[in-house]
């Protein structure tokens, strides 16, 4: 065996779709493009392909790097590539930037051919399973008539989940790591502050803020240092950052006292500088929207009950934003259904952001899984 | 036994002290007054007097309500009151607001007389320190030499806390509900969310918004929104809340979908209507800084060495602001010390805010407590 590697230097491709689409919200898209990359290759049978769905602040850039940005390299690189969890010498490997998004597929910063400006505010709401929906037409269009696995991380799961509700035919394993079924009404209020902070800054604009030539970039910095206690686990931020003090001492203003705050608003300003605040929005109300046991008066069982895939659900002992339990709803609803189901809970003291990380336990579990399917 | 009432119609009282306070920050107070109400009579041996301290957004109205303001109650009504678990007919209640308060005592919407203008950003910084110095001169003034007891609730818990510590012979017992010894990193990065969605709302005008005729309204709605998820808990807010719909269905739209939503920004519209966005600032600050094992090498049992009360430790087990570890933290401390300490971990869905609600376990613990001390 080899030792694991990088799949090396990748390109982002785009594929363009004229035929309209509907989304759940009732607006239509009349066309798109979507920006994806793959890595490994397809094989004759046509049965080899992976696919992956990110979550709130992924991309299309899965693996590998860039070879004008070799310092940019994909989110989970650590799991994909030759020898990796997610071999690419045996898988064909697709990521997919969503619609709505902001790193090239077409989203609020794209222009509106209707109009010829951005779409910004106009840019119509955006479902987890309208990105399916987006997600379907691509495989169409690569030649995949069945994926071996759709597999993803937190809102990611959500997708792999849908995949098993909207096409069950077209999909063999659906790999779900630190999901959820639905938001709780906690997980609801952060996305709600998060919007508030965006949606009350004077320069949103009403979601036109690219004609002003501004971002809301400080509710956007807010958004993200919110969310990203959420991905972190108190006892993380313990080990992190504890109580340390910037100066050895209280200093008395509102500078960086903590080293806690430093981290945070470094981070806010990182997102606020590249993200789109408008995606940002949209994402969270696709998060918030997403509840396959809607149509079934909250019963998890009967919305699953159309699944066929085998399911591999991974949660975290520390992730408090899509808590073990939150996982266990899955499995418990799959195995009324008698679906065969893979659950690990993996000890873990980095909370959400686990999902992220290279944890030798979490990352055997999927190999071994990722092995036995046949393909 | 009477039934248990109110202490019925109420008035605050102000106590001018001039005096300069030095603050632990190095600025200096050179004058000041204080607003606090007192429940029942201070006895003859004037050893029956209780301190109520608040917690972030309290203030010195504890009990009763106002002549001409009958439904504005005191917060603590449900715990203070003939008959109730801190018995007015037993015991001289004080609740006094906190220096850098909004609700009358000296801070820094109050007008500073070196100036002739408000004291907007130009207020000291204070600490739980300050607070209980401060509130030592108002019980010289009062003649109060010693309490039978100094009791609050979260950041009020601190204070009972420190009270033992800067003042030991002055306290027969601290009672300390949902608090903690000091706040850990994540604690310290909600409070900074906070001051982030104040500090950068442009109606803040660093700090002197008085004079510009405005209030940084966003900032200060945002950090309440924030603040009220960490007060409930995620099981409180699923039984409230869940994922109930205003419309019944989805609107894909940035107005109220989700009831939880609804419920956040009327708390925090209310609130920014009427809070200091100066005061939210210094006390979140003060949160920040309260740590009595700060000078002892992080060693919280040498820090609680100098006190001498007698204690009574309460948690709630839903509490994740202020988790019932932290309480057991001060258990432990007090006990490497062989002081005489009770501890109660009741058992509830409310998460932080359980210590301003009325849970009959609780506050039987509470009533026990305050029945044995001796006055």
């Amino acid at each position: 065996m080899i030792q694991p590697s990088s799949v090396g230097i990748v390109a982002p491709q785009s594929a363009h779709f004229d035929q309209p689409l509907t989304l759940r919200s009732g607006g239509v898209l009349p066309a798109y493009d979507l920006v994806y990359e793959t890595y490994g290759t397809l094989n004759a049978d046509r049965n080899n392909a992976v696919l992956v769905c990110h979550a709130l602040s992924g991309s299309h850039h899965v693996a590998g790097c860039y070879a004008d940005a070799p310092d940019n390299i994909g989110w989970w690189d650590n799991l994909v590539g030759p020898g990796k969890p997610l071999d690419t010498r045996r898988y064909f490997v697709i990521g997919v930037n969503n619609l709505g998004g902001c790193h090239g597929t077409t989203g609020p910063r794209s222009i509106n051919p209707a109009t010829g400006k951005r779409w910004g505010a106009g840019f119509p709401f955006v479902t987890v399973e309208d990105w399916v929906e987006a997600q379907a037409r691509l495989a169409d269009r690569l030649g995949i008539e069945r994926f071996a696995a759709v597999l993803g991380g937190s809102l990611g799961g959500m997708q792999a989940i849908s995949w098993s509700l909207q096409y069950p035919e077209r999909v063999a394993n659906v790999v779900a790591v630190a999901s959820a079924p639905m938001l709780t009404a906690q997980n609801i209020a952060f996305n709600e502050v998060a919007r508030q902070a965006i949606l009350t800054d004077p320069e949103f604009h009403g979601g036109n803020y690219y004609e002003h030539g501004v971002v809301p970039a400080r509710g956007l910095k807010l958004a993200r240092m919110l969310g990203h206690i959420t991905y972190l686990s108190d006892d993380s931020l313990g080990e992190k950052f504890g109580r340390s003090l910037r100066h050895g001492k209280a200093m008395y203003n509102y500078g960086v006292e903590f080293e806690i705050e430093s981290y945070l608003r470094y981070q806010g300003d990182k997102f606020a500088g590249h993200f789109d605040a408008n995606t940002y929005l949209l994402t969270t109300k696709a998060l918030d929207y997403f509840d396959p046991a809607f149509d079934h008066d909250g019963n998890l069982a009967a919305a699953l009950a159309k699944s066929s895939a085998d399911f591999l659900i991974v949660s975290f002992t520390t992730d408090w934003r899509f808590a073990p339990a939150r996982s266990r709803e899955i499995v418990y609803a799959l195995l009324h259904n008698r679906r065969k189901v893979s659950y690990a809970e993996i000890e873990s003291t980095a909370g959400h952001d686990s999902f992220l990380l290279d944890d030798t336990h979490y990352h055997a579990v999927l190999s071994s899984y990722f092995k036995r399917m046949k393909v």
